[in-house]
C-alpha cells in the first residue's frame, strides 16, 4: 500500500517563512493521515512566479536556508519539494527543481526539462533545462518525477526537442508525479486531465498532478490537484481553495463530477484572484465606481464575494449626462449587495474644467476631449478616496473595451487591479446571468439596457463599436487564435473591412493597455504579461 | 580587393514596404560605391524587435514576399539580409536568419545560434536556435556569418552551452560579419568594440559589425557600425543617424576618435529615441508640463532638439503652492528654447475638488491625497490639450523618482512617452550641465535650486528622500548590479537601514511603474520591458 499526500497550498512569492510554515503543516497533516510521501507544487518554497526576483542571490540563499529548516521535520517520510537550485554547469545559473528529501536528509534533485517561454511564461529567462530523468523508490514502488511543462510535450506541436516522458518509459515505473504551477484558464482543467490520462496510458501507471492554488498578480492558480489512470480520475482536490489529496494506491477515490459551467469557473477564478490580491497586498477594503452599468455591477458583486460586502464602498459619480435609471440602478445594486454607496456628483468640478478650457478651446468642436474629462474626474475622485482611506480602487473595464481602446486613460482605467479585463462583454453578461440564476443580485434593468458610457447625450456603445457578439468573436480569433483578418472574416462570414477596422483599433490602442492596471487572467490569452506587442509598429495599422 | 558595404538603416517594425525601400536604396548606393557585398542589420526586413507580431503568420509571409521583391535588384551583387524564416524541424516555428542572396537568387540562410533571453530580450519566446556555421565565398575570400548575440558568448559568463565563434575557428576565414540589432546603453559601444577585437584576435581576421539605428518603443539603436582588427578600428559609421560604412580590405579607414562623454551620448540617444517615437507614431507636436524644475526643463530641451522648438508647447500650471521663481524659470526656459508657453493656473479646479471633498474628508488630516490632487489636475489638463489638439504629452519623471515611487499615478506620470525615466537625478544634472556648457539654455537658477515638487508649502525632495548622490548609487547597485542591501551598505559605507528602506520603496512602488508610460532605455537596466518584477511578493518588503 502506498499513500501519497499532494499538498495544494496558497503560497506568497518570496515569503519564505510563510511558505515554509504551510509546508510544515502539510507534513504534519500527511503524517496524521498515514502518508509517508508528500508532494508539493512547483517552486512551492518561493511561490510561483518569482520572475526577476530570481536575479537576486538572496532568493537562492533563502531557499537553501528554508530547506535546512524543513529537513528535521521529515523524519520517517519523503518530501518532494519544489524549489530552485544552483546550476553548477553551463547555462542559466538556476534550475527549477524538485528537492528529494527523505528521513531528514536532502538526497537528490530532479531538474525541470521543459521550460515554457511563451504567453505568460518566461522560464528560459532564468533557468537551465534539466537533462536527467529521476525515478525514486518508495515503499517498494518506482516513482518517476516531473515538473509542470515536462508533461506537456505532446500538446505543444513540436515546440520542444525532447520529451522527458518518453525517456521514462523504459523504467517501467509504478507512478508518475508532477509538481505543477499551472495557471487557471477556461477549459484548462479538462486539458490537464486528458493530457495526464494519455500519459498514464503510455506509461501504464497512474499519474499524480499536484498544483498550486491562489492568485499572484495577474495569474490565478486553480488547484484541482488530481490522480488519474488512463481512463478515470482516481481522486481530485477542490478548486480555488487550499486543499490536499490523499492517493491510496489500493483504495482510489470515486471520480468527482466535472460539471462546472464556464460562468461558474470564471466567477470562482475571479473571486480567488481578487481576494488574494487584496490579502497579499495588505488591502482590506475596496472602492468601486458604480456607473449603473453591467461592468461595474459585476465587479462590485465579485469583490463583495471576495472580501465581504462590509469592505466594499461603491461610489456613484453622476454627471449632467447620467440617466436617472443609471443612478437608481447603482442604488438597487448596492442594496442587493449590502455595500455602502457614496454619491459624489461631478458637476461642480466638471464645470470648473469647462470654464478653464473655454478660452483655449474656443471655436473648436466638442469631441472625445470633453468625454474624457468626465471619466478622468471620476478616476481622480476614486484615487483621492483611495489615498485618503487606503482602500484599493478596483477598475471595471472589460476585454472588449480594452481591445478597442474604448476606455479613458487615467479615467475609467484608474485602479490598482482590473477585475474583469479578461472577460469579453459577452462573458460579462454570461457571468452576470449565472450570478442572478439563483437570486437577482444584479438588477435585471442593468442586464437588459443597452450598454452606454453616458459621456454625452443619448450615447450608446453601438454608436462606436460593432455589435458585441460580432466584436468579441473577432477579438478572440485575433488575440487568442492569431488568425489573420481575412481568415476571421471568412470564418465568421463578416465583411473584411469590419474585421480590419477592429484589428487596427486593437493595435492603435496598445499604448492604453500598457498603462492600464494589471488584470486577472482567466482565458487562454489575456492582455497581461502574455501579450507583448510593440507600440511602435506598422502591422495591420493601415 | 574586397569592398563590403554595411547598411545602417532606421527601420519601422512591420512596415515591409518602407524597410524594403531602404534596403533597395542601400543596394543602389553600394553599387555606386563599387561594393559587391552588402550587409544589413539583424531582422532588417521586419525591424527589430517585432515581439509578439511574430506569432502572426502574415509576418513570415510578408517577409518571404519582400525577399522575392528584392531578388531582382541583386544582379551582380551579394546581399546578406536580416529576416525570419520558417523552422522546418522541432522547436519554435521560426529562425532569426540571414538570407544569403547572390546575383538575383536566394541561395542559403544562416540561422542565429545564441538567442538572448534576458533583460529586454526574449528571443527564446519566438526562435529556435541555429546549429550550423556558415562560411560564404566572395571575391575569393572566405567570409563567416554571425547574428548579434552569436559573438557575445565570451562576455556572458557561461550563459550559453555553445560558442559559434569557436566553431568558425577551423575554417580559417578572411572576415567575420555580424548582423546586429544592439540597443544603445551607456558604455555599450566600447564593450562591442573590445568584444570584436578579441574575436578578431582569435580568428586572425577583421570583424565587421553592422548595427540597426533608430528608436523603437523603449529601445534606441545607436548604429556605430564598424570594422576592426584585433587592435584598431578600421572604420566606423556615425552614431544615432542613418549611415553606411564601406570597408575596403586594402584601404582601411583611419580609426575615428571615440571621445564621447557620457552626457553627450545620453543626449544623442534620447534625442533620437524621442524623434523616432514622434515620427513613427505620426505625432508632430509635443506637450510638456513645465514646472520650473530641472526634469521638465531637460525634457523640453531634448524634445525641442528632437522635433524642433516650433513643435513644442510648454504648459505652466501654477498652483497656490508654486513659487514665483518657478513660474519665472519656466518662462525663461521657454524663451531660451523659443517654444510656446501656455499658462493654465489650476487654482479654480483645485478649489472645486477641495470643495467636494470638504464633507467626506472632514476631520481627517491633510496628507499625500491633497498633493496628488494637484498633480492629477495637471495631468488632466495636459491630456485635455492632447485630446483636443492631437499633440503627444511627454512625461518628465526621472529614474530616481520612478524607483522610489516619488511620483503621482495619473498625475506627473501622465503621458505617451517618458523621456528621462532612465536617467537618475544625478544624470539629469550631468546632461543639463553638458547642454549648458556651450550656451546657457536651461536657466542656471533651475540647476542651482533645491529640487521640490511644490505640492505643499516649502516642500523639498530631501524632506522625503535621501540625498540624490546616495540614493542614485543605491538604485544603480540594486536595479542594475543586483547587489543585496547588505552589500550595497558595505560598498558605499551607508547605514543598512537607509539602504533597506530604499529597496523596500523600490518594491512597494512597482504598481506605479506598471502603469507609467514607456520610457527610453539608455542604461544597462531600465524600468522597461527588461525589468520584470512581480507586484505581489514579500521579498525585501519588511
Amino acid at each position: 500500500m502506498t499513500r501519497i499526500f499532494l499538498t495544494q497550498n496558497n503560497y506568497i512569492v518570496g515569503k519564505f517563512d510563510h511558505n515554509t510554515q504551510k509546508i510544515l503543516e502539510s507534513i504534519d497533516l500527511a503524517r496524521q493521515k498515514e502518508c509517508s510521501l508528500i508532494v508539493t507544487s512547483e517552486l512551492a518554497l518561493l511561490g510561483y512566479p518569482p520572475k526577476d526576483l530570481l536575479y537576486y542571490p538572496s532568493i537562492l540563499a533563502e531557499c537553501e536556508k528554508a530547506i535546512e529548516n524543513i529537513l528535521p521535520h521529515t523524519k520517517g517520510v519523503t518530501l518532494l519539494l519544489g524549489c530552485v537550485r544552483k546550476n553548477p554547469g553551463q547555462g542559466q545559473p538556476l534550475f527549477n527543481s524538485c528537492a528529494i528529501i527523505t528521513d531528514g536528509k536532502l538526497v537528490d534533485y530532479y531538474d525541470k526539462w521543459l521550460l515554457p517561454t511563451y504567453d505568460v511564461f518566461d522560464e528560459r529567462r532564468y533557468f537551465a533545462p534539466g537533462k536527467k530523468t529521476k525515478v525514486i523508490e518508495h515503499d517498494g514502488k518506482k516513482i518517476a518525477l516531473s515538473i509542470c511543462e515536462d508533461i506537456w510535450y505532446d500538446q505543444l506541436d513540436n515546440l520542444y526537442e525532447n520529451d522527458p516522458i518518453s525517456e521514462i518509459y523504459s523504467s517501467h515505473v509504478d507512478f508518475l508525479i508532477n509538481l505543477s504551477a499551472s495557471p487557471f484558464e477556461l477549459h484548462k482543467l479538462k486539458q490537464r486531465i486528458s493530457l495526464c490520462q494519455n500519459i498514464s496510458h503510455k506509461l501504464s501507471c497512474p499519474v499524480l498532478f499536484c498544483n498550486q492554488v491562489g492568485g499572484n498578480d495577474s495569474l490565478i492558480f486553480d488547484g484541482y490537484s488530481f490522480a488519474t489512470d488512463s481512463d478515470h480520475l482516481l481522486g481530485m482536490s477542490r478548486g480555488f481553495i487550499e486543499d490536499s489529496l490523499i492517493f491510496d494506491s489500493e483504495k482510489p477515490l470515486a471520480a468527482p463530477s466535472l460539471n462546472y459551467s464556464d460562468p461558474e469557473q470564471l466567477y470562482n477564478g475571479l473571486v480567488l484572484g481578487l481576494r488574494d490580491y487584496f490579502h497579499k497586498q495588505n488591502f482590506s477594503k475596496a472602492l468601486i465606481g458604480l456607473s449603473g452599468g453591467i461592468d461595474s455591477a459585476l465587479v462590485a458583486t465579485l469583490v463583495s464575494k471576495a472580501i465581504g460586502p462590509q469592505n466594499v464602498v461603491g461610489i456613484s459619480m453622476p454627471s449632467r449626462y447620467s440617466s436617472e435609471h443609471s443612478i437608481q440602478d447603482a442604488k438597487s445594486l448596492s442594496r442587493n449587495l449590502s455595500i455602502e454607496l457614496l454619491e459624489m456628483p461631478i458637476e461642480k468640478v466638471h464645470q470648473s474644467y469647462l470654464d478653464i478650457f473655454e478660452a483655449p478651446f474656443k471655436d473648436l468642436p466638442e469631441d472625445v476631449t470633453e468625454e474624457n474629462i468626465q471619466s478622468r474626474i471620476r478616476g481622480m475622485i476614486l484615487m483621492a478616496f483611495s489615498n485618503k482611506w487606503g482602500h484599493l480602487v478596483v477598475s471595471c473595464g472589460n476585454k472588449s473595451e480594452m481591445a478597442m481602446g474604448y476606455a479613458t486613460l487615467y479615467g475609467d482605467l484608474t485602479g490598482g487591479l482590473a477585475a474583469i479585463s479578461d472577460l469579453t462583454k459577452t462573458q460579462v453578461y454570461a457571468v452576470s446571468k449565472w450570478i442572478n440564476a439563483k437570486k437577482e443580485i444584479i438588477p435585471a434593468s442593468i442586464i437588459e439596457k443597452a450598454p452606454s458610457a453616458e459621456l454625452k447625450p443619448n450615447q450608446k456603445d453601438s454608436d462606436t463599436l460593432p455589435d458585441y457578439a460580432i466584436l468579441d468573436q473577432i477579438i478572440v480569433d485575433y488575440i487568442q487564435e492569431h488568425l489573420e483578418p481575412e481568415e476571421i472574416a471568412q470564418k465568421n462570414k463578416l465583411q473584411i473591412e469590419l474585421v480590419k477596422e477592429a484589428v487596427r483599433k486593437i493595435h492603435l490602442s496598445e499604448y492604453k493597455r500598457r498603462q492600464a492596471p494589471i488584470g486577472l487572467k482567466v482565458t487562454q490569452k489575456a492582455f497581461s504579461s502574455g501579450w507583448q506587442l510593440p507600440i511602435v509598429h506598422a502591422h495591420h495599422k493601415d
